[in-house]
């Protein structure tokens, strides 16, 4: 196969009776996938499921064999319903140990802080045997990768902070580039000409996000392909083509 | 079995490539799980699938099976991106009609604006064969339900009118009561006695959320159940707890 034209892909799961509930709205998606395109590597699917280590488990064994790589985001603090890395351990048939180099990354954060390495903190140090650290430059207590499974913290600026030591680190093809148009025309007004534009220019997806802004209705279109030339010609043809139909385009969207 | 202990599941398909990429951030999924649990309906599982026929025909087949109610957001719009109706028709096994009550809708919306009701709107007329419309207050183009399914607008103010059009309308059983108490705790300092509690309350999930603002770690306690007695009971002996520790509680949280 074409190396160029391998398509590398991952998914995410979120766990989070939080996000569920409506309480807490989810941050991680949105970072993990714009992290994975610097990478070249495709967010495919993202499931949201609850603390429950059966369905984690399930879930997790399902999408790590569909997938390049997974990640979790959610579930590895102290408390007692932080279960992630037990339902993971179980979904690959493997025990919890406390791994040697997280316990020494526990007792240097806490060496200074009341109370020390306790037992509640000594149980962010358990991973599933095997398994290897993915460091925490904000709050000590590390990630987890196991096999193409990359377990992060649920808190937004610490899971981007892990992604950001592993930045570089996997190994992926072409990012997708995409450019955005935006107009102030009626979506309806344009769909024909949508659709001709991306039947023209063969791997090229073109998407529409329509928006009612300022009284007026108008619409973004989003131009995504992994060969950026073709995403630049892409969008000169429907500046073209938008124009010829009586709206101006505007580069980077509305 | 007790009715009143019948506990109500959905599950919620997210069409949207522009949520996969990055480019988008949901906010569906908060809007969803709050008016579920109004109905008491619990928001059981989010699956975020790309503008993919088969990926989202497939998914559409698991989840309606498996849950009281699925939703769906996003793709049925008037562009050639949106394939929502065409592939849950598919995953139904029935023909893609224009239903004469939504051609009647878009004719009336489109009546006294520029071009009328022209192919590319009456695009959005289509159901699948047997499926009956959930009104749109906010922009004429109704959503779609057959079976189980629920099929909603992408953009959030019009799937929240959507929604609003059907409160009331859905069975369900005892909406979830939570309780938040907020501490300026760090929660490993407080994991045990989380836990004790939890164990002391059969019947109710307590879930730690930990901060960091103004320079100072701490924890929302959510305390969950379907019994809003129990649940209040649980605040207060949590609360009486925290204050033992030396932790102020926070009612509604910080």
């Amino acid at each position: 196969m074409d190396e160029q034209a391998r398509v590398w892909t991952a998914a995410l799961v979120v766990i989070g009776d939080e996000i569920l509930s409506g309480r807490t709205q989810d941050k991680n998606v949105g970072q993990v996938a714009l992290w994975l395109n610097d990478h070249g590597i495709r967010l495919a699917e993202v499931r949201i499921v609850p603390d429950d280590p059966e369905r984690i488990g399930a879930t997790v064994n399902e999408l790590r064999a569909a997938h390049d790589y997974l990640f979790t985001t959610g579930g590895i603090g102290p408390t007692h319903d932080d279960i992630t890395v037990d339902a993971i351990a179980a979904a690959f048939g493997v025990p919890v140990v406390v791994h040697p180099e997280a316990r020494r990354v526990l007792e240097d954060y806490y060496r200074d802080r009341p109370g020390g390495l306790t037992e509640a903190r000594l149980r962010m140090a358990r991973t599933p045997e095997g398994a290897e650290l993915i460091p925490n430059p904000t709050s000590g207590a590390p990630g987890v990768r196991i096999g193409n499974v990359y377990i992060l913290a649920g808190v937004p600026h610490i899971a981007a902070s892990m992604l950001e030591a592993m930045t570089g680190k996997l190994e992926g093809g072409r990012p997708v580039v995409s450019v955005t148009i935006g107009a102030r025309a009626p979506e309806s007004d344009v769909a024909d000409l949508l659709r001709e534009t991306e039947g023209d220019h063969p791997g090229v997806a073109i998407g529409s996000y329509p928006f009612f802004k300022d009284g007026r209705y108008g619409a973004n279109f989003v131009i995504r392909s992994a060969d950026g030339e073709l995403a630049r010609t892409t969008s000169e043809d429907l500046s073209r083509r938008l124009r010829e139909a009586g709206y101006e385009p505007v580069y980077g969207g509305i």
